[in-house]
């Protein structure tokens, strides 16, 4: 076994699996992606190399990580999140199957739960929203998400990378008939010191998300699970970002 | 702070968060899901009290977190995946909350993407779904998913909770118009030393599933993303069940 596609979590360097830290302490290559924390990144060994994602485009990534697994090296690719949730772990998979070299995916929490969580929302809960509708803000040709069925999808949606796109999103449903009043939610930072919270009825998110000036990543979640967050706010703790 | 709400993983041990695992070796109470592994409960230390959750039903469970909360004990309440999706995690929170007790939530590996994942199968990929929802295959009033909707949802259909509606979500999913050839399967046991996949066109999947004799916990997936596991399978290691 040489290369590990390994989710780091959703950006408070505690919440990696001790699967996944165990990998990076050991590893010869880890190549990062720009929002993984430093704190993790120092857990690699001094001798080992780290490349930053960023420097690279996705042909050039594959081609790194397929030349460092031939030489047998111990590579570690630590991506935000879960390498198989929007992370394109798939694709790094599938360029690895393709060249022959034997790869193992290590899971990651996702922001999809952990970042609604610790501001105070379960994305799922009895009686309140039994499904949930996960997508990305930005779709890969431009076009959006389908937003007259999802204005019309029962239970939670939630958005990845939604906050260049928050007013086409919030207008898109109001436009094909969600309610105005819906609760909705924008977590920047999400499980991170800078993490910030906007929540407002669905026809008033895009002007408060925009007066607070809020910056990426960003999660938007629309649905009825929001309200949870006011019952819960009195004594809800939520975590501190120290380091692991 | 005093009640813990941890998320454990999906099941292979290795995959709790580091602040979850650190949580669980100092606790005083740990409670405990029937799915979590004995690994983690023997992480507990040797004078920690650990109570099964089975023992309980939801309002003793939650009495039982408010009464050890007062006492100001350190309380991990470790859950299988995440403890806020499909986790029930929303419903203690509250009543420590409606109770005046302190809490935290750390978030959980979820078997929505753990699972999928070391059976080589990417819930979302670029060009092959970009939308991806998540019901549980038993609703708490017994009347199940939607399936007329879900049969015309793109992108992937992840069912916790699976296998006892197998063949009624299938043949739901059919009458309403899905694809009788659309790739699905289920996983049994996902990422413990047990797991078995059975992967199969949606028309054939229960029949498929039942002469397998597949056991619960189970997850059931649907859609394209299904057809990757064949393309990753020759070079992905599914990694061991080997405790932390």
């Amino acid at each position: 076994m040489t290369v590990f596609l390994v989710g780091a979590g959703p950006g408070d360097p505690r919440l990696i699996t001790v699967r996944g830290l165990e990998l990076v302490r050991s590893c010869e290559l880890l190549v990062a992606d720009r929002l993984v924390s430093q704190e993790l990144i120092a857990e690699a060994p001094a001798e080992a190399e780290v490349v930053h994602r960023d420097a690279l485009d996705q042909d050039a990534l594959n081609e790194l990580l397929v030349a460092a697994g031939r030489e047998e090296k111990l590579v570690v690719r630590l991506k935000g999140g879960d390498p198989f949730l929007f992370g394109r772990g798939g694709e790094e998979a599938i360029a690895l199957t393709e060249a022959g070299v034997p790869f193992e995916v290590v899971p990651g929490v996702s922001s999809l739960t952990a970042v609604p969580a610790r501001a105070g929302i379960p994305v799922t809960q009895r009686g309140v929203a039994q499904r949930l509708t996960i997508v990305s803000g930005r779709s890969c040709d431009g076009t959006g998400p389908a937003l007259e069925q999802l204005a019309h999808t029962p239970g939670t949606l939630v958005f990845f990378m939604a906050l260049a796109g928050l007013r086409e999103i919030a207008d898109g449903l109001l436009l094909h008939g969600a309610d105005p009043g819906l609760p909705a939610a924008v977590i920047s930072n999400g499980t991170l010191p800078g993490e910030r919270v906007v929540a407002a009825p669905l026809a008033e998110l895009a002007d408060e998300v925009e007066a607070a000036g809020l910056e990426p990543p960003a999660l938007l979640v629309v649905g009825e699970v929001v309200r949870i967050r006011d019952q819960l706010a009195a004594f809800m703790h939520a975590g501190t970002g120290v380091a692991c």
